[in-house]
């Protein structure tokens, strides 16, 4: 009879078995032969020699048994180390501002064989549709790309309006694609651990599969709550003692490093011998500056080896072998017969110097890849509509009265932290009592017209013009900060005629934008390209005034109402500590 | 909705988690909370403090945020050191000649919280209905025991004649059970590196399961072979640098320690931090003597911490952890909030003294378990029918007829090995060209009346009497051994009477004697008693010259045609390598 096929084991078929078994025995040529390799014994520590025996997508055999073995070709390794594949275990796609294509062939050449991503950004905005393009991009993709069922869209009901819903019933339909590992990161603490039926309804669907966490700064009882409840790992860790806790507790660490937030270092020293089973690596949300300039999950195992003394054996496992073994995928992580032939061949294992990656059988051909990235986007029929469902602004809306002696509520910034303070801030006629105050706004772009919510906002830096962008942690409305209404309605309105993207203006006329017009977030751009643009983004805001390193990613989360503590969102101004809107203008509430 | 209920995770039920939530949060008092104590941290290597919070069968939490927690009992553990609960991850319960609830008496107490069985002994007797025993008995213990669908019955189909077939589609009945984690020990290596076809499908379709494997020195091809097939593990490793290659290939090795079976300290130098997570313990097959007497896994992880030298945070880990993990048994195998309170408590951690175990939550009450261990018995309602379905034999039945000078093919024994040799000796009248010759004879039990088989043995050192035994692998036919077919009689229609058993046999009286009238492979005594009288068997066996350590042991393995080079079942002859039948008479076949 059939075997059952689950995303677990991604069965081979009958015939590909036997196919397998065949050249395993000797009796039938590989298709495939890696000669003068070894290999990286992420069991035992040391080496294995090769040959490496490929049948297919699949190893069917490693080692001196095959040394006379017969294949259709031979790749000479010249003396590389062989490893499995990488794999970064939590991530979005879309804060790459690629899509999951180009995402491909940025990151698959740079050894990264598997991804687990949440889609939660892009069905912020589009809802299903937008999951289900990133089924079908993954159904085609080279990349072992699994993707996550989104558990908090919208993040925080009633905070913000958002472009979709995506409740369980929904949620339900696509639990069992076999590109499915579970349940994405659930970030909605609080609710886990007092018990909310919503939330407990969605851990229970999925608890078969992989419950995927998110619980920065959690310890004590909310941490033993959060676990008790069947969480499994989290990428929210940002201090070590907390780290330490967490593994102690069972809970898995995808340690990340990505572009704003930078874990790595800081949680490095916790990667032993013994503990790297529940080690993972994630990059969360990095740019495409980093991927083009820096790498992706190799640059991770880069640093871990040369900047924080890891042995090799433990860096590659904690790279593969611990993710894979995380989320039960049972065929891959390890270069054995019966796995995916998912491998690295690097020039100096040290240094992590690629010589070429080999995805499900094939070698990884970069200009192959770009040569028919184009062709491929079309034909997993990507959303092509416009997502910005916004009127062009007038200045008038970007207005903000002030009176002189009242007292306002600004949102101050901390550098390259993603939490904010409230500041307290009095208008003195031609400047407030505090530098570096802008205003900001955000409206949503969902088709409502709402009026913008307007605000104020100190220390982010900027001296003069204004910065727009459709990339605004959850829910992905606009947001602008700027001192003249004028720049800020220009920024706004180039973003709207771009169906999103980023933008800085100032003296009345667009400086810099880059188009991100595939749900306002996305863009069908190469890494190298999108970099590029943001280059000269941030060249623009230097001209501005802003010195803070990240100025787009900062700004991009002053709309998450899940990080304290003072945030605005399209519906207004909302004190994330207290869990309630509040106002700009102190007097205007009863406080 | 309602949760997918999965072996996998043992969901709580939605109550069971609202109130474990609860006493999480410190909002509702515990249930018990053990203060004093210690944990091993089997993660991060060294010690964590307690209090661990328990709530129903679980854990709401572990450590100092719950210094001040309430709880409607406490126990105070005096400072001792908590482990998680042992987990024997494969093994024969009747070969421990007990009962699913007697071995549950004798191994629970000594920190064996879990066990993964493969029931194929009875199933080879009585078919599913064994199985389905074995599952009402675990559905109803307080240890977790966990029963795979035993792959391989018959062994070795057409080499002897058992009690029932368990072909796929029946099997198929009981794999969705809950207790059940997977497939047993898939024995037919050659057939899964041929990519046999019934063999293939057993494989998928427990393939979303765990996949047992039994491969004693396969290596390089045939190894890859069998692990590109799927298989996940294998307790039959006998030589290190076998293990080292079975672990660098990606298989989880099940280290064992029976009462024939020694392994753990060929392999256990494979054992270390890195490794850790891919090694197990396991007995397979224990005799009640070593359980009563030496213990079970407590005995193994003591050998390894104070013979081996294993730091105490790997051994503990290789006994609990790595196979909960193996298994995909994720609320097992750690003290960690919404883990199953399964905690072995230690007065001294290197000398593995035990203090109390916990199981489910509830403490580990010797007294008890002996106690209602005969009413539990009969609700499990056990196979009760005699199985020994053979009219008493005659001596006539077991003469064998010997012409002088005649060359007969013997059985060679080789102490403490199960592989046998074929001896050719010489019939000269009064006695062999060799020393040490006596008969053997197997003959089944399942109805058929066949006439016995006849053989010649070597080397057992059985200077007079018999012995028989109805334990005897895998078809569990009666074997017996002896001079005269008087004796041998006696032994065997002794066994008959009683439904089964051990026997020894001189002078034509039973001299002692052991009943296993259940299946013919156990008793409902304790584990005291029953090896009490296998020191009687066994003190009957030296006074008939017998000097083997494990002299049933030997026998039983004497009619076991998948371990090389001859063997006698109760269809004739056998000659393993050429895998056909023989003659003992060389003369009676033309070569």
């Amino acid at each position: 009879m059939e075997g059952i096929n689950n995303k677990h084991t991604q069965s081979l078929s009958r015939e590909e078995m036997i196919r397998l078994l065949a050249v395993s025995r000797g009796d039938e040529a590989a298709d495939c032969i890696i000669d003068n390799v070894r290999i990286l014994d992420l069991i035992n520590g040391g080496e294995l020699l090769g040959p490496i025996v490929i049948c297919g997508a699949n190893i069917a055999g490693v080692g001196p048994a095959y040394a006379g073995a017969v294949a259709h070709r031979r790749i000479d390794a010249n003396n590389a180390i062989a490893v499995p594949g990488f794999i970064d275990s939590h991530l979005h796609i879309e804060s790459s501002m690629m899509t999951p294509i180009t995402f491909e062939s940025a990151t698959l050449p740079l050894g990264v064989t598997s991804i687990v991503c949440d889609p939660h950004e892009i069905v912020n905005v589009m809802g299903k549709q937008g999951l289900e393009w990133f089924l079908r991009c993954a159904e085609q993709a080279q990349q072992n790309q699994f993707v996550q069922i989104s558990s908090c869209v919208p993040a925080l009901a009633g905070s913000d309006i958002n472009g979709a819903e995506f409740p369980l019933d929904e949620m339900l339909k696509y639990r069992d694609h076999s590109h499915v590992l579970g349940l994405a990161e659930m970030m909605n603490f609080p609710g886990v651990i007092a018990g909310d039926s919503d939330i407990m309804d969605k851990l229970d669907a999925f608890r078969h599969l992989t419950l995927d966490g998110h619980s920065p700064m959690l310890s004590g009882k909310d941490l033993n709550g959060y676990l008790a409840a069947g969480v499994e790992n989290c990428h929210e860790t940002l201090m070590l003692q907390e780290g330490r806790e967490k593994l102690s507790l069972g809970m898995a660490l995808m340690m990340r490093e990505g572009s704003a937030a930078r874990n790595l270092d800081t949680l490095a020293p916790l990667i032993t011998e013994f503990s790297s089973p529940q080690c993972m690596l994630c990059t969360d949300d990095r740019n495409p500056w980093e991927i083009a300039h820096e790498g992706h999950i190799n640059a991770l195992i880069h640093r871990l080896i040369n900047q924080h003394g890891i042995p090799v054996h433990v860096a590659y496992r904690v790279a593969s072998w611990s993710a894979a073994r995380h989320f039960g995928l049972k065929r891959l992580g390890l270069i054995a017969p019966g796995k995916r032939a998912d491998i690295v061949l690097l020039n100096d294992v040290q240094k992590v110097e690629i010589q070429q990656v080999i995805a499900g059988g094939k070698q990884v051909d970069s200009q192959q890849l770009t040569a028919t990235s184009e062709l491929r986007y079309q034909q997993t029929q990507p959303p092509t509509q416009n997502t910005i469902q916004r009127t062009p602004v007038d200045e008038s809306a970007l207005t903000l009265p002030l009176d002189i002696g009242e007292r306002y509520r600004a949102i101050q910034v901390i550098p390259n932290e993603l939490i904010t303070c409230e500041l307290p801030v009095i208008w003195q006629g031609e400047r407030f009592d505090h530098d570096d105050v802008c205003k900001i706004a955000v409206m949503e772009r969902y088709g409502h017209q709402k009026p913008p919510a307007l605000g104020l906002l100190q220390n982010f830096g900027l001296k003069r013009g204004a910065m727009a962008a459709t990339v605004s942690h959850d829910s992905h409305n606009i947001v602008v900060i700027g001192h003249h209404a004028r720049d800020m309605a220009v920024a706004v309105n180039q973003l709207i005629s771009q169906g999103g993207g980023l933008c800085v203006a100032d003296e009345g006329e667009v400086k810099s934008h880059l188009s991100l017009p595939i749900a306002g977030l996305m863009s069908d751009k190469s890494a190298a390209e999108i970099a590029d643009d943001i280059t000269h983004l941030k060249n623009a805001c230097r001209r501005c005034g802003v010195t803070l390193n990240e100025p787009f990613i900062q700004m991009a989360f002053l709309s998450l109402p899940v990080i304290p503590s003072l945030k605005l969102t399209s519906l207004g101004l909302f004190d994330v500590d207290r869990f309630a809107f509040t106002e700009t203008r102190f007097s205007a509430l009863s406080d």
